[in-house]
């Protein structure tokens, strides 16, 4: 293994003090970045994990917060947080801005080649930098079948991967056929993969908290979805190019 | 890359004699297998490269036949071929276990361990394979997300990959739905991936031949769709364990 380099970033974003995780890959030349946004409940250590993944494969990577860094066990006031936050494009675009700022700021970042991956509200947010037109070359997303305002998918130029559980009941059948004709109808070039029998977050292995239901970890196709990822990031971002 | 032996065979299925093409890895050691079904109109050296392709990545691997040597031109030669076929489990069942058979005869297969992949009829019979309880390590399908008998997907014990065209008018969304269905309520460890804005046979390269309303090819999505299946086939039958 190579030695990756992290470092934790504060920064602000949506009227919080963020606390991201930064990884870097050994070396000191400028390489192709990602940003990992995480679920509703925060930042934690899995995904902390994930940029150091990344960065083990020769990304600079930065997995970004949500929270002002904050981890909800209690659903109620995860919803509390994530709903409004969901409904507002203004909101998560300002998150994940300011994530991105803090990813180009890093001297090896190569600000012309940048990714978006994220998972449930953190899969939107990057979504949402997409809808911005944030020139990305690749977004991906698991469990974030969710649309945006009318017409402003048209702004993503970039490879859309999704990954969704097939008995997911919050990103339901009629969510994923809505999210597949937005991206059809902009003409994105998009993906959907559908993980037979998955649930919720099934990307997420178990924490000490109360779940909601139909959220439920799938080890199988976890391991599935990542490496979905990392082969959309091989295609569309390689490290070497 | 390594040397690939590649060798006609001819034997008789569905009343007719099938003319298959078997292609085998460099040494002289046992192999994992793969059967890889053609589409509709045919086997033709399109689908006997995969077969090719697949030799040079360490496995046995027989393109068979399901048209007693023919390749229809015309569209509707094909389909008074086919449908009758597709509606046939019986048949379909028949034509599958003539090309095991002899993929199992060839004394470079490992018996034990081999999956079947295929296009659009030929992914059907790759299914049916299963259905009929054969024990395979994977099936692996593009364009053929067709249900079966009723119950008889409960004897389906391996992994199920299936890739379709988001615009495949063949492949209709509420085919998609049945399959998936099938494949859940039978407790199937599957998955189905949607390829944004392909067509019905978005995988196969353009041919000379009059070609059916809602066919057509997607480079990118066809060089994923086969990267998919050799993911397929790496997770579930890897050519060494």
């Amino acid at each position: 293994m190579t030695t990756v380099t992290t470092r934790t970033v504060t920064y602000p974003a949506d009227g919080l003090t963020m606390i991201g995780h930064l990884a870097l890959p050994a070396g000191a030349d400028r390489r192709p970045a990602v940003l990992i946004g995480p679920e509703g409940p925060g930042l934690n250590d899995f995904q902390r994990r994930r940029a150091d993944a990344l960065a083990e494969l020769g990304y600079v990577a930065l997995a970004f917060d949500i929270n002002g860094g904050r981890w909800f066990t209690d659903p109620q006031e995860m919803l509390a947080h994530t709903t409004p936050l969901l409904a507002s494009p203004d909101r998560m675009r300002d998150i994940g801005h300011a994530a991105l700022d803090v990813l180009r700021a890093e001297p090896r970042t190569d600000p012309d080649r940048i990714a978006a991956i994220g998972y449930g509200t953190g899969g939107a947010i990057a979504l949402e930098l997409g809808r911005d037109g944030v020139d990305l070359r690749a977004i991906g997303t698991v469990n974030a079948t969710i649309t945006g305002r009318p017409g402003e998918a048209a702004r993503i130029r970039c490879p859309v991967w999704a990954g969704v559980g097939s008995e997911d009941p919050i990103m339901s059948p009629a969510q994923r056929e809505a999210f597949a004709a937005e991206m059809q109808d902009a003409d994105v070039d998009w993906r959907l993969v559908v993980y037979g029998g998955a649930l919720h977050a099934f990307h997420h292995p178990p924490v000490d908290q109360t779940v909601l239901p139909g959220v439920g970890y799938h080890a199988r196709h976890a391991q599935r979805a990542w490496s979905d990822i990392v082969g959309l990031l091989a295609e569309c971002l390689p490290v070497t190019e």
